[in-house]
């Protein structure tokens, strides 16, 4: 069967099965959206690309975005970096307070969200306009325009984003963030609120396919060592509490966000995103895990 | 021998004592005191009283506030307070974040910093000016009147104060905080600036050992069993996380602040209050708990 | 009203109070005590004592051992039992390991599982016969004869007792446990059977109300310091995750134990014992807390 | 370069490096293990291999058997066995009773030593003659029969594993162990005990390398999908709490003993065993985890 049937076929299989999640209702913007969109999208390293569904709707990425914003502190601080997060998985749920005060404000790792609110306090001290910089950042590793910040979803995250300022401030009061707690939420609630469509997603994803070069324009991004490593985050770290379990069932590299999608990696073939809003009692996309289980399971084709 | 020389003989006996504690440095204006100070105060429920040393001095009560500012939440909201405080020893340093997690936002008692806030914002709803109310029941309960905030303190308390800012946020992500975090914080700082001298501060709170009647104007503050309940939880809450220590050695309900004093009353006798800024490692007086520990144990009036 | 009334009119009002809680049914030997028990016993420092109901009923004192256990190992060590054991309440329900672990194997308190586990690992090392030293101390106590184990008892809580193995062997591995685990759980399970009366249990406490001496013999048990500093401990830490609680509605030193006991410490006049087997949340007897409650509420003995 | 000389460079560099790390002292066996031991092996699927150092000596696998022992429990039990364990790294150390007491006797995954305790006593219910069914499953994957338990170690392990038994008898008193407590720990540090060396222990893997067949004699042992999980397994948790940073930098499934073995696999091609007894911080071969890295940085072979 070729990839385009077995996609397909996923895709009619898995949709039915969003009906077993539900959907993020803690801002008006994301319950608002309909449990029915469902995309895939597929883009090789070598140029070509298959999606179905709703794949140029652009969604609200959520946490799908600290892959990039780690990809940028990643750049401006190099191995640095790792004096202020961690590199393990974090064993407790993403808003987790409890590991963060028994290790001194520092998170376990660049995907909670503990660990991508000191990345937007490194990119704010490193990068002359820090939001910019960042929409231009998934604008160019997609080679794609139409991607933009959703102000309306940032400012009602920030209005209702308590458990983050917590964060955020525990994390102030252990000196592991520089910037006015202030100025950092913004940027977070800003970067979170990120619209793209899976076309636009997978496409983005794919210098980590492709060990740190941008396939449609040659541009490296990222070496190949930290291109790999950031798989391997992605790999032990990127599915909230449910990352060991991902990794077994599915076993590729993966982010996800409380928006109803998810970007993989098949390292040295193709990156793939898949959005159904509706999510499973870890807060990731219920029929995207099942998509992508199918998958890897059809093709064989998981890092293991 | 009288409670004059015995008084006297401690206050001497101790003072050399508050060398091995360090002045609290959190703050430029607490860190600016001098580690001299010393004085010890004590008033009869009959009247009478006896202070030595710097006993006309103000300075700063901290946490010793939360009595007060207990007093007026339980009058406001009587036992609903405790839907949203509990009543046990926390068990853990008086600002952890893990208990609060754990037990979904409700703090463990009044007289944690998270307990503080709540105070804060219970005063916040039931009262028209909050921080006047504060005031003036201070005033009230010491019939005294040079007593008043300090702003500067609560400035810098508020500029550094990021770890309450974690708390705030974090209870106001369980809904256990109604007023604007801003707003409940500003108060929260603001109280804990009162500056009152140790002559006042056993005054003040005289009511405690009068089963809940200011003795000089007969006025009734709390009844009698919301004041004997008052002080059990100063018995087992009082002094952060040396509170069993302190019930142990010593045996009288007391409220310490990191300003270096100690309030503690004799049930149906007399309130004492020892000031002396060197602190121990829990936050307590160190020559505070050495003097009361030497009047309970030459007075034998300890409630036990 | 005298006290016969008042205690008797207690007695009836609370029996029906019973019906709320539950019966502990993890061993058979409790699960097959009869709800309807009931008693009540005072016991004053003079001599005079008043009961009513199934006062000469033994039953399984549980916890309430902990008590004496903490009389012989502290007379056994001294202040030298606090390498091994802290004063501070725990904050965590009584058989938590969670604290244990954060806390390197030294319990927080002698009246936690943890604590106990250690005392008997004290009385294992500093007496000959610990089972037998025991058990006489508590007839010398109680100036009574008529009180003895249940092996039947002791046999079905070791059986069932993983919860307590998990924390004497975690423990031992912080060396904090010297004596063989097997050996020191034996002694544990031995004396948490102890079986006596209210009347015997109420009348071998009051060398705690009589500054450490027992009265109907004249015999020096403790200091007064000694004396005093144990009723501490108990109001800080004698009813488990529900002492504040107990402190705050009761306002004396007390301590329960599962087989629906409690015995309770007014300084220098009585102890009281009050015996009804259903338990509340917390595993404190549940018309026992409510007799205490009312008696103090009553006569306005607390000690604040 | 070749392969060959690849590793044989690698050998003589991190070498020296072992002096950095600390042999495990904790029982006299492992104690007197010399630091200087090192030895890696290479056996590719396609039968060729390579070794240098002290390849034929055999040494305590200890933590690396419950790789083994997960394959044996997982073929008894099939899904079932996700009932008594979780999927999910740890984020804590390795013997935390913490995180077993918020998830109620269920260890987060079968590399932990609780984990391997549960595997234990799966194994026991499920094997007619469980310590002999784990040497044949070792000898048999590894198609050799110098391999063999060390019963001395497995003495000293049991009379020193204080921990080991508060995990067990804490997973007991949850019901998550079936059989006496004494005879699943009696399994357990058997296991632990086994004895072979990197020649074998690469050798032994290769069936996770191979898609679930022994390649030297064709048996199936794991499905394909059983095989791959068991990889990802040990990529998420196989380091203990230095998983992360394991995947991170060296990025192939692996598990570690404190014997100062680690085994790693690169999917379809080879399995790898290292030996070098110093230990790092986390209890992982400081040598083997520098060769390791080299390794695949040199041949770029991470999973990523």
């Amino acid at each position: 069967m070729d990839i385009q049937t077995l996609v397909t076929n996923i895709y009619h299989e898995v949709k039915p099965l969003a009906a077993k999640g539900e959907v993020a209702k803690y801002i008006p913007a994301l319950a608002s959206i309909s449990p029915n969109n469902m995309a895939i999208s597929l883009h090789y390293i070598d140029g070509k690309h298959f999606s179905i569904g709703d794949y140029n709707t652009p969604f609200s990425i959520q946490s799908i975005v600290k892959v990039l914003s780690f990809t940028l502190a990643h750049k401006a601080l190099g191995n640095d970096i790792w004096k202020r997060i961690g590199k393990e998985p974090s064993g407790n749920a993403f808003n987790s307070l409890v590991q963060l005060e028994h290790e001194n404000g520092i998170p376990r790792n660049p995907f909670i969200n503990a660990g991508a609110i000191v990345l937007s306090d490194i990119i704010l001290s490193h990068y002359k306009n820090p939001e910019q910089e960042l929409l231009n950042f998934a604008k160019k590793t997609a080679n794609e325009t139409s991607i933009s910040y959703n102000e309306e979803v940032a400012r009602s995250e920030k209005e209702t984003g308590y458990r983050n300022s917590a964060l955020a401030y525990f994390m102030k009061s252990c000196k592991n963030i520089i910037n006015p707690v202030e100025d950092v939420l913004d940027l977070y609630f800003l970067t979170c609120s990120l619209e793209m469509s899976t076309y636009c997603l997978a496409k983005s994803f794919l210098y980590l396919s492709n060990h740190g070069i941008v396939p449609s324009t040659n541009e490296q991004i990222l070496t190949i060592s930290q291109a790999k490593r950031t798989n391997a985050l992605m790999l032990t770290s990127g599915l909230y509490n449910e990352s060991g379990e991902f990794a077994y069932r599915v076993g590729i590299p993966a982010k996800s966000g409380v928006g109803g999608g998810i970007v993989a990696i098949i390292p040295k073939q193709l990156s793939i995103c898949v959005w159904s809003p509706p999510l499973n009692e870890f807060g990731n996309s219920y029929a995207g895990i099942c998509a992508l289980e199918k998958f890897t399971t059809e093709t064989g084709v998981s890092v293991f």
